[in-house]
Parts: structure tokens; sequence; C-alpha cells
């Protein structure tokens, strides 16, 4: 394992950050200005296109290889009873993902994009987090650089996923730990009823008073109270970052993942795009906190990946009216106040 | 001409409407039920695949054919400067669209969906509503039939937009008739400037002042102070009715159209989904007067139908996760709480 030996280790990677190209970001702006409509009238559509571009590093930026990445894992609090469904479902529904009966399967085949999921040592759950840390930090590690080496470096643009029976838990620890207030992030998940609720909100008050100590130290909080696939997702928009690849996040548990990086480096998720706002309660406290505007809301509350790859979509429309669009000037349309 | 010889012709067809199959849409849920995702996890993707089954009569419903009607009017009002650009820039774009050049031609494409563009006499702009009625009865009715006889009665979808320079006044002047308030639905359209928007105000106050006679009479508010665009809009609404396919409505100008037809009848509008709402300020207050939650949020203000073909790109993942995802049976994945 030569790729982050310590937590010393990636904790450097995650404060060496590129920046993104400004320069094809303008050019991307200086063909929208020409193209025929009202400036600015297809708006979100344009600032993606310019998103892509300034981390592309392309004028115009191109959506040919898209990738979603789906991290799986399995988490020992479940033992706690905190998900209506028993944890065999996440192994079963990487089966599914195998053999294409799942709605990742069916989003990712309309949206063009390439779906690989990466099961993360399913056989194995991390530890309960109300008795000890998630995972020690080989542990952690290791699944971190699982996700940082499933990126494909030719990818236009990665759609981060994932899926883990219990993972609403996980990532409602992390955004608590790193943004306080308690179990105010914690809702119903994949269907928990308010009994649930209540018993997944004291599992996570144990969590944060189990682990306070580390709570100041955001890749401990992610060993400590995430899981295997949230580390992977950590580790993969890290990746992003450094090979300049645009990052689609999708919802709760995805975007609790790569919080500790926000927390890191302030300008760490400036190549993410909040691909929707979730149903699931967190979601939305958890955008606001990282500044991060969602593109979609359609009460999507699934993961797999799912919502991020129907805003996949609204990229490619975004794009192809970039580079289909006629100027004023080759469709003689008269300009503003001509 | 004998569709619709009268106003009076007219009217009796908006009472006249046909409710959706909803045995067709409760067999939609049913099979939603037994998929491989928690109940109701897909949000407004389920919402939409059983509303397409409604209207459609059909389970599962189909997306094989999907049209874009655009209508395309010139106004008079235009005479008292309440737009950024010139009027000749509606027939520029008409031949815009011909040529493919257009937003909507782009989006039409990815959205998988055939693009009719209809321009409604736009030699002879409509009068100016400040001094008399936009149009008479005869004109009027004309331009509902061309709406009305535009719709493929084999459509699975359509998807209505408008081109019209000068028609988010005619559009704010409608609502504010329908739904009282002066001219709170005025914006700033494709880009007036704040002196602009002052005279566009002036403008629909001193419409609203020379109709105040006939405002409590929805066909004759579209007639007086609508356009050719809007009212083929509004044909086409009533036409996809009465043939039970279902609706995507796009921007503010493309509401206010149909917006007299829930004046007439509560339920006028069941067929019909907002693809989005716009950054035209005016939009998001007619949908909250006609109870229709938009699908998008993406700050577009283009008109043309470019919203709602976005929006046909979520209906196209909604029933592609439908139509192809397992069942918990068929993938051997354990239910909730079992």
């Amino acid at each position: 394992m030569t790729r982050f030996a310590s937590l010393a280790d990636l904790h450097a990677a995650c404060l060496d950050l590129p920046c993104g190209n400004a320069e094809a970001a303008a050019q991307v702006g200086r063909r929208e200005g020409t193209l025929t409509k009202p400036p600015r009238s297809l708006g979100r559509l344009e600032e993606a296109v310019s998103w892509l571009g300034l981390w592309q590093g392309r004028s115009p930026p191109r959506l040919d290889n898209v990738e979603i990445l789906v991290f799986a894992g399995n988490h020992g609090v479940t033992a706690q009873g905190v998900s209506a469904y028993p944890a065999e479902v996440t192994a079963q529904m990487v089966a599914n993902f195998a053999a294409g009966g799942a709605a990742i399967n069916q989003l990712a085949r309309v949206a063009g994009a390439e779906l690989r999921v990466v099961a993360l040592d399913l056989d194995h759950p991390t530890a309960d987090f109300t008795v000890s840390p998630a995972m020690d930090e080989a542990e952690f590690l290791e699944a971190v650089i699982a996700g940082y080496e499933a990126l494909s470096p030719e990818a236009d643009l990665v759609v981060l996923g994932e899926m883990g029976i219990g993972n609403t838990t996980a990532a409602s620890a992390i955004s608590a730990a790193l943004f306080g207030g308690g179990t105010r992030f914690a809702g119903h998940g994949t269907g928990l009823d308010d009994k649930g609720l209540k018993r997944k909100r004291e599992v996570i008050d144990a969590g944060l008073a189990r682990h306070r100590a580390i709570l100041g130290d955001p890749l401990r909080v992610a060993a400590a109270l995430g899981g295997r696939e949230l580390a992977a997702v950590l580790g993969a928009a890290l990746a992003a970052r450094h090979l300049c690849i645009p990052v689609l996040l999708d919802g709760f548990v995805c975007t609790a993942a790569v919080a500790p990086l926000a927390k890191l480096h302030a300008d760490a998720l400036d190549h993410a795009l909040a691909g929707h706002v979730s149903a699931e309660a967190g979601h939305r406290l958890l955008l606001e906190e990282l500044g991060l505007p969602p593109l979609l809301d359609l009460g999507m509350r699934l993961g797999e990946g799912s919502g991020a790859a129907v805003a996949v979509l609204v990229l490619r429309a975004a794009l192809a009216c970039h580079t289909g669009m006629a100027t004023f000037a080759e469709a003689h349309v008269s300009g503003k106040d001509a």
C-alpha cells in the first residue's frame, strides 16, 4: 500500500488541491454570450457547462465518458436496529446491480453512463460505532484507497453513489460531528418508523459521546463514525480533484462522505455539484452547511447514485445547447435592444 | 370552421373534460410497490409514471411519441416598448427553429422528441391591448383551433412551448386579470431594464383598466389580453385533455396561456404537469395560484418549451426505472422489516 500510508499522508493529500482552468471557463462563457437566447436565460444549464469547462480544463467540455461509481459496505451499527431492512440486503442489492435490475442500472442506461459497482468487504461489517471506531486507521485507509483507485483517469464526469444498509445512521453521525447539532441530521432512512427513528437518534448520540475526543479531526470522524463505502466515496472525490474530473454528488450519504474534505479545505468541493437534494431530511441541512445548491429536488431518497444519475441528463441537455446552438450572427437574429 | 364556431362553443368544450383512467394508475402503483427499492423512494419519478398511466390509460405508460409543439405569434403591444428585443426577432427565431439552431432544437434531440413549430400570422401582430382587444372573437377562435388541431392524436406526451416578442407582458396581464394583484406578475422578461419594467407595468395596468368589463370571463380575457400563440397553447392543452394525452407545460407564458382553462373548470389542468418553474418572477406565483408544483427549478427563462423539454428527460428516467427494474421476488432481495 504505497498511496496514503498513514492518516497524515492522506491529510496532506487533502490539502494539495489543484484549481480549475479559469481560461477554459471564460471561453465557455464567451461562446454562451453569442448564442441565440437572452443572456443567462438557460440559468443553471449555462452555469453547469462553465463548471464542466473549468474542471475539465477544456472548451467546449465533453461528456463522452461518464462514469457512475457505486460503493457498497456493511455496518456493524445495524445490530442496534437502525434500519427497516436487514443487513443482508446490501449484498443482495449488489447482486441486483450485477444483474441489471436496480434503479441505477436503468438510470445509467438512460444517462449514457458506465456503471461500476465496488463492493467493499461485505462479509466483514465495520464495527458498531457505539462500541468502538467503525474502522481502525488501516481499514479506513484501505477503503479510501479503493475509492481513490476506482476512478478512471479518462472520465469526463464521475457520479458518486453508495449502497449500505444502515448508512444513513453513519451519515447523520458524521454530519453532526462535523457541523454540530446532535441528531438534527437523522431521518427515516429507507423507511424507519417513529420508534425506529428514536432508536437511531439514541445510537447517534451514543456514537458522538463515545468518540467525542476525535470530533475535531475530520478524517478520524470519517473513520470512527463512517463506513467503508463512505470512505471510498471520499477517496474517489479526492482522486477526481487531483485528476481535475468534475463530480456529481448523489444524496445524503454521499454528501456526508465528502463533507470531511470540505472541513479540511474550504475549496475542496469546488469540483463537485450536488446532483439533487434528497427527501432524507438531513441532506438539505448538510447541503446548506456546505454551500452546495442542488440541481434537482425530486423527492428521491434511494441512494445508489440515482439522483445524481438523473442530474447527468440535465448536464447533457446543457452541453447540447452549448455546442449545438447557432450564434446570433450565424442565424441572423437581432440582438437585445437592437 | 366547424370546430368552436363561437366563444360559447369553446366554453362548452372547456367544461366537457374526460377523467383519467384510475385503474391504469393503480396498476402502475401496484408494480411500483414490488420493485427493488424502498416504497416511494423515487419520489416524483414514481408519481410521474403514475400520472402518465392515468392520462394515457395504459400500464405501463409509454413515451415512444413525444411531441414538442411551439407556437409563435406577434404582439401589437410591443409598440409600447415592453421588450428588450425588437418584434422582428419572433420571425427570425422561427427561422432559427427551422434551421435547427435554437435551444429547443438541441433539447428536442436530447429528449428524443419531435419538434413542430407553428407560426401564427406573424405578419399581422395582434392589436395593442391598451387600445383595443388584442384579438376579436374570430381571430381568437382561429388561433385556438390552430393549436387544437396541431396536436397529433397518437402522441404519448406533448410539450407545449411558445415564442413571441412581448408575450410576457400578455402573460402578466392575463395572470393579473384571472388572479388579481395588478402588476405582481410582471418581470424582466428577456432582459428588460428597470425603466423598461416600469413601462411594462404601466402598460399592463392600462390593459387591465381598458378591459375591466370582461375580466370575469376567462376566455374573453385570453382574447383581449393574450396573443395568438397563447390562444394556440390553450387550444392544444384542451385537445390533449379531450384526447387523454398528458401535457408538460413550459414556463410563464405557457402557464398563463392555459390558466383560463383552470378558471373555467377546477380540474382542467389535471392532465398537465409543470415541467419547470421559470426565473421569470411571475411564473412561481402563477404556479402557486394553479396548485402546480414544478418538476424542475433550474433558473431557466427562455421559453420555446425549453424547460419542459428538459423535464421530458426526468420522465424518461422515471419510466425506465418503472419498466426496467427487477421486483424483490425476481432479484431475491429481502423486503422491509424482513
